[in-house]
C-alpha cells in the first residue's frame, strides 16, 4: 500500500478538510459531506447538484464554484452518496427556480438521486434530472444498467451550469445538460489497475505489458485486453471506438482524460495522436481539455471524451467559471 | 513499462505537438523546443524564460502566458535544455525592456542558462536571473551544488511573471523573484520510484511499505527512508522540516504539491493535516494550492513548499494569469 492517507475509514473526510482549508469560496459541511458554494442559493438562478462516489478527484467537489455545481456530495470512494446528502445540497442550493440533478449512471447513484427527488419533491422544491451515460465501450457492467457515465459529465456540469449562470429556467437547463450527454461519446483504457484504500490491493488484475481497452472508472472490465499499444495504436482503437458509434456532423469538444497515475507529458503527447486522427478524419475540434478530471484514483490510462457542440453550446462552455479545478473568465 | 507513448525518443516532441493542438493561445515550436506567448514580445514588459527537463509537468509549459512566463525550453526527460533554446526564447520574448531567467538549482541547467545569458547579452539583450533553491531535504545531491530548486519554482515564475505584466522593470522583477527564493523552501516524500521513458524501469529502489524522505523531482535520493507512516504523520515531519530551516514571521503560500501519481483525494487529505500543523504552530495561511504542479512523471508522493509573503507579494501572487495549468481573473 503506497497511499498518503490515515487510513481508509477517514478518507473522504480528510479529504473534505483539506478542501475546506484550501478553497475559502467553498462551504464544505464535512459532518454531511456535501461541498456547496459559499453563496448558495444564488437568486434567480437554477441549482445544480452533482455527486457519486470519492476517488475521481477533481469531479465533482472541484467542479463547485459560479458558471457549474452549487453543490456536490461525495461517497465513500467508488460508492454512492446516500439521499440525505443530495436532499441536503437540494435544500441549501434551491433559491425556488428549482434544482437540477446530474448523475452518472450507475445503479447504486440512480437509485439514491431517484430517492432524494422525490424526498426534495414532498418538500416543494422542483426538480430536474440529467443522467449521463457517455462511455460506449460495454452495455451494462459491474454497477451499471446500459452504458456509464465517464467523461461527458464534466462536458453536462460546465455546460448547464453556464445556463444556470444565465438564468435559464429549470426546464431548459434539463434541456441543455440532456443534449450535452445525447452529443457525448467517452472510451478508457487502463494501462494499470486501481487500488482503493478499503482494499489496499489492486481490484483487477493487470500484468505489466498489458492493456484493458473500455475500462471504467471503478476498473471495471472493458471491451478486451491486449499486449501494450503505442499511444498512435491506443488513439487510433479509442477515436475508432467513439467515433463508430457516433459521428460528428458538426465542431466538437474533446476531452483528453487522465485515470489519475499518467504523466501530464504523456496525455499531452496522446492529445497530438487524437488530434492527427479527428483531424484525418475530418472532425472540426472546437476547444481541447487535457488533464484529470474523472480520475479512478491511481489508475495509469486514459479516457477520450467527445462531444458534438452547436452554437449555444459551445457559448455555454467558453461562459466564465471559478471552480477549484476548471476556471476561466473570473 | 505502463507508459503512454510511442518510444522514449519521440515523448517529448509528441507532447509539445499536444500542446500546440490543445493551447491555442500558446505558439509551440516543436522543432526548437520553445514554448511561447504568441504575443510576445510584448510592449513594454519585461520578458520572463524558464525551462528545464521534461518530466515535471505542467512546469514549465503549462505555466507560460499572460501574468506568468512569457516562453519556457524543456529538455529531453530530466535533462536540461540547451542553451540555443533559451537564446531562441530570449530573442523572441525582448520587447527592449529585457529579460529574466528562472533557473532551478541543478548543474546543467544553471550551466546552459548562464551559456544562454552570455550570447544573449552578446545580442544586446538585457538579462537578469533567479536561481531556485528551495529543497531544504539536503544540501549537494545529484545533478545539484547547494539546495535543489523545486516547488518554489511556481512562487517565483507566478508572483516575478505578475511584477512584469503590471511593467515593472528589469531589475525590480528580478529583485521580487529574488524575494520569493529567499522566503520559500520545500521538502518532499516519495512513496513509489519514479520510472523514466528512456530507462522504462524504475530509476531506483522502493520496496512496498516504505516512504523516502527529503526525495527530489528527479527521484534523487533524501534524508532517510522509513517504514510507512499515516498522512498525519509525513505532515508533521515534512512541516517541521519546512519551518526548522525558516520560521515564517508573517503570512505564507502553501503549495501542496502531488509527485504526479498520487491522487487528488490524497493530496486534500493532506493538506487538511498539514494546514492543522501550521495552525497549531502559529502560522498564518495567507493561500493554498493543492495539486499535481511540480511533478516527477509517475512518481508517487508529494511535497510542501511555504513561502511568506508580504502585501506586494500576495497582491502579485493574486493577480490575473491565464495558463494552461494555472489561470485565474481572465
Amino acid at each position: 500500500m503506497r497511499m498518503l492517507i490515515n487510513g481508509p475509514e477517514t478518507v473522504v473526510d480528510d479529504a473534505l478538510r483539506g478542501m475546506a482549508a484550501a478553497h475559502p469560496d467553498l462551504l464544505v459541511d464535512v459532518e454531511n459531506r456535501v461541498i456547496m458554494r459559499r453563496d448558495a442559493p444564488v437568486a434567480g438562478q437554477v441549482g445544480i447538484v452533482s455527486g457519486g462516489g470519492s476517488g475521481h478527484e477533481p469531479l465533482h467537489g472541484g467542479f463547485v464554484g459560479p458558471g457549474m455545481l452549487s453543490a456536490a456530495c461525495p461517497g465513500e470512494v467508488f460508492t454512492s452518496p446516500v439521499p440525505a446528502q443530495m436532499l441536503r445540497a437540494a435544500g441549501a442550493v434551491d433559491s425556488g427556480q428549482g434544482v437540477l440533478f446530474i448523475v452518472k449512471n450507475y445503479t447504486g447513484d440512480v437509485l439514491n438521486f431517484d430517492m432524494a427527488a422525490e424526498l426534495a419533491e414532498e418538500e416543494g422544491i422542483r426538480l430536474g434530472r440529467v443522467l449521463v451515460h457517455d462511455d460506449v465501450a460495454v452495455v451494462d457492467s459491474l454497477f451499471t444498467a446500459g452504458r456509464r457515465g465517464t467523461g461527458a459529465t464534466l462536458f453536462v456540469e460546465k455546460i448547464a451550469g453556464a445556463a444556470a449562470a444565465a438564468g435559464a429556467p429549470l426546464e431548459q437547463v434539463e434541456e441543455i445538460g440532456q443534449r450535452v450527454n445525447d452529443t457525448s461519446r467517452s472510451f478508457g483504457v487502463a494501462l494499470s489497475a486501481v487500488t482503493t484504500p478499503a482494499k489496499g490491493t489492486p481490484t483487477f488484475e493487470l500484468p505489466p505489458g498489458e492493456l484493458e481497452l473500455g475500462i471504467g472508472i471503478h476498473g471495471e472490465p472493458g471491451r478486451e485486453r491486449r499486449s501494450m499499444m503505442t499511444s498512435r495504436e491506443i488513439a487510433e482503437y479509442v477515436v475508432a471506438a467513439v467515433l463508430e458509434d457516433r459521428t460528428p456532423t458538426g465542431p466538437v469538444l474533446v476531452l483528453v482524460n487522465g485515470m489519475g497515475a499518467t504523466p501530464l507529458l504523456e496525455l499531452y503527447g496522446f492529445n497530438a495522436e487524437v488530434q492527427r486522427i479527428l483531424t484525418e478524419r475530418g472532425v472540426s475540434v472546437a476547444r481541447t481539455l487535457v488533464g484529470n478530471y474523472v480520475t479512478s484514483l491511481d489508475m495509469a490510462g486514459c479516457s477520450v471524451t467527445i462531444c458534438q457542440v452547436d452554437d449555444e453550446l459551445l457559448r455555454l462552455w467558453d461562459a466564465p467559471v471559478r471552480t477549484a479545478a476548471l476556471r476561466w473568465g473570473i
